[in-house]
């Protein structure tokens, strides 16, 4: 590719602003930004900033002085260290996910997403295609947020070669600061062309519309920091008035990343009308096998925890289409140290102020552990879709979302089963009947079901695009003819042994 | 002592009940309970229900049960595993404060804390005072969640050794349970005498009014769950009446633990009359500290990140008293990875249905790394004393309260500072009325703050109980003279690094 990222700023050679300048520029910048925070406070969005670049170029002093000038109560700052042993457990954004700030409010990251990917391709351990897997990723995951409407803004802070050199040096030798420089930095010194080569191809790939990369001049502080704070200012303002970004003085030219492509293609049938309800299990029948099942399920999971696979199950369906029963002789076969059950009901105001798929990513669960989602994030293409809560833009672009986020799951080894659990219309209302007449099964039934029961075509169209646009190669959904309660029953827990099982064979095999 | 505590329950020699009797009486029992869990959503306390017991006496089969009958959206179930590498880093009952239900749901524990004191004390891997202690632990954490209004229900089942014995033998007959059993369980047996002994001792010792033990012969299963949940119910709607709790049959009749009595004793001293306001610091000797002390702090905290030590720092004092200027100078020393900060603000609703220490434990910092709270627990005998929003009895006991959270963090090795940074009251006007005229200060001047300086005396009084009551040995509180910043600032970093020096060397030579 012709064009270097960084050649723009080098050429530029800027020039330190004097202090008595800096001050007469600061003062009016800091109003504004305080104004634009405050405004922030109360609009629906969040803002995310990221700091990366070459060490010694700003990062840290940058956010110090954005936590200096504006309220603090409001302002996030998030840097990463190695994993720990919750995080090595989950996919790799998961902790990320969990620092997102809320609506409303500022999040700094330093390197945080983008660390990995550099370091990794700098020192060669990975190589371009691989590079170019986890940037498609990054893609994605900033995509997922600035459709939800966040605000993200990437500086990479530069330094040339010599000024980089010159950095170390200059702390190297100040007795107050030498310590900060460790062999790392050197290390990585040394690695100036493959660290810079690297990043140059990682902002052309993720500087995007909505994600663009801001490459700064880190040589001088109070330039450095006019330019950054200048530039964020500028955004956050053209945001809270409605307006387009503006065109930053240094933004790189960089194409936009072509979006990933991840997920199965749509078909145009109608899944649920493929699920045959004729079969019908007796009593006695059910018990023996419900017993063999449930035992061979015990065993399983504790061969699990030794093995440590994540387990995700959903569950979605009708109302009183039997998704509690078949949950509860499921989970009472397990030790309750190795389950949860997660009742999917109103968000708190915490997660609300959040991304939608921010608090089931809180909430998956480590190696050897089984999590069940009693309805899920398919809410948003279900209940969401149907009832206008999400617009049609919003679940739409959810089943490339949720493909992208299940994808995570299952590559990091998650095995994620996906259960539908379906009955007729006319069994639904015999269910709704006799739930009425039941003195303690009356509270399950509330107006809202007689509600959307009313809207039963509205409800199965959302749940057909939703199986034929979700069902992947490695978390297909599973279709249960939920008529017969008993068959729906067995046909659960086979299901979850026989995919248990394969993947235990496999992870001992390998 | 006399009586055991286990003998009613073996002599009464409860027979299982038919099963069309338990039909008969579990329908109005469950009707009852699903009622009683509907006006519970509605109500402003938690539920904390407890089971532990002898293996085999149906802890888990109650659980399963009372999720069956309930509504699993306002139920929660916690089993506990080994720690895991977080939970170890932090105080032994983190993971419970994690866990506590939020007010108007259930929480089902099972064995939970009781756990380990029981298990240690039966293999003698402690002493009798060592298991005293752990049950005054115990005590006082469920004393204090009961003071916030928690119902707290804790049931024993138990299994004479016979009993026992012949349910593992039955499990480890059937083909379809005998891998439920394993050598462990038969260990555990081969210790029922000493396991019965720790036990008796351990319901004695936290059999309280508020939350009371309740001894259950677990052999019989449809006899077990009519009476459990029949508890439960009686317990359940007594409370939601108002009225006392029932004298549940089966309740050991146990002495009350005495309170166990932590921290200082209250002076009669105003302690902010002591602070010397004359130390003024010039600006060039300021720098030079500053920068001294920055480098001091920020190798400090790189050497503690090998050390594991964790660092909770708590900034309280008057409205631009300088907090926020002291922390800031503090943390932009540090590397951004080992730090966080929280301003304490309003509570978010799911921190505000529950105990309000409830927020701060979530926040407290693993080994090696700085938690800083700008504001704090403190806020209880603060604000919310001198605004009413705390009831006189609420913040009176906040003061034993909070003495018991801070011993837990300092017995788990965490550096607990607590820094009150004083300013006069013409100070402070000084200050507010710069504030004003300061075009990117403004924004923390609010009428709330001189509606605060208008009730100065109020909060002073406060203020010293607050310091009285808890400056203990181990969290002594440091009142910094702040009415010259650079003092103050200087004062911090000085404290911090002096106290952290001393550990490290502590560590170093143990």
């Amino acid at each position: 590719m012709s064009g270097r990222v960084f050649e723009e700023v080098e050429r530029e050679r800027a020039r330190e602003i004097s202090r008595t300048a800096f001050e007469e520029r600061a003062t009016p910048l800091r109003v504004a930004l305080v104004e634009a925070q405050r405004a922030l406070a109360k609009a629906d969005f969040p803002v995310i900033v990221l700091f990366a670049g070459v060490d010694g170029g700003g990062k840290g002093e940058t956010v110090n002085l954005l936590t200096e000038w504006l309220d603090p109560r409001r302002i996030e700052t998030h840097a990463y260290d190695r994993l720990t042993e919750e995080e090595s457990q989950r996919p790799e954004f998961w902790r990320y996910w969990r620092d997102l700030p809320a609506r409303g409010r500022l999040g700094l990251f330093l390197s945080a997403w983008y660390s990995r990917p550099l370091v990794d391709r700098a020192y060669g351990q990975i190589g371009k295609g691989a590079l170019d897997r986890r940037l498609a990723r990054i893609a994605a995951f900033e995509r997922t947020l600035a459709d939800d409407g966040a605000l993200i803004l990437k500086f990479w802070m530069h330094l040339d070669r010599k000024s980089q050199q010159k950095r170390l040096e200059s702390l190297q030798k100040h007795p107050r600061d030498h310590w900060r420089i460790s062999e790392w930095d050197w290390r990585n010194w040394h690695r100036y062309e493959e660290f810079t080569d690297a990043a140059e191809h990682m902002i052309r790939r993720t500087s995007t519309a909505e994600a663009p990369w801001l490459v700064v001049d880190g040589r001088h502080a109070r330039y450095r920091s006019l330019t950054v704070l200048g530039m964020l200012q500028r955004a956050l303002e053209a945001r809270l008035a409605g307006r387009p970004p503006p065109d930053a003085g240094y933004r790189a030219r960089a194409p936009v990343a072509s979006p990933a492509v991840i997920g199965a293609t749509v078909r145009e049938v109608k899944p649920l009308t493929t699920i045959d309800q004729k079969r019908v299990v007796g009593r006695k029948v059910y018990e023996k096998s419900l017993a063999r099942l449930r035992g061979e399920l015990y065993w399983l999971a504790a061969q699990n925890l030794l093995h440590g696979l994540p387990v995700v199950l959903v569950f979605e369906g009708w109302d009183a289409g039997g998704k509690g029963g078949a949950i509860r002789r499921m989970v009472s076969a397990l030790d309750a140290r190795c389950y949860r059950v997660h009742q999917v009901a109103a968000p708190s105001d915490e997660e609300r102020a959040h991304h939608y798929l921010w608090r089931f990513w809180r909430r998956i669960p480590k190696g050897g552990r089984l999590t069940v989602f009693d309805r899920s994030w398919y809410g948003r293409v279900l209940v969401e879709r149907v009832e206008s809560f999400a617009t049609k833009a919003e679940w739409q672009r959810a089943y490339a979302e949720i493909r992208d986020f299940e994808e995570q799951l299952t590559s990091h080894g998650t095995l994620l089963m996906k259960f539908w659990l379906h009955i007729d219309k006319d069994e639904q209302e015999r269910r709704f009947l006799l739930r009425r007449e039941n003195p303690y099964k009356a509270w399950k039934l509330t107006d809202e079901d007689w509600r959307n029961r009313a809207k039963w075509e509205a409800y199965e169209d959302a749940a057909n695009d939703m199986i034929a646009s979700t069902s992947t190669r490695d978390a297909p959904w599973s279709l249960v003819a939920g008529n017969c309660k008993r068959h729906a029953r067995l046909e659960v827990l086979r299901c979850l042994c026989a995919a248990l099982e394969k993947r235990l064979k496999q992870r001992a095999s390998e």
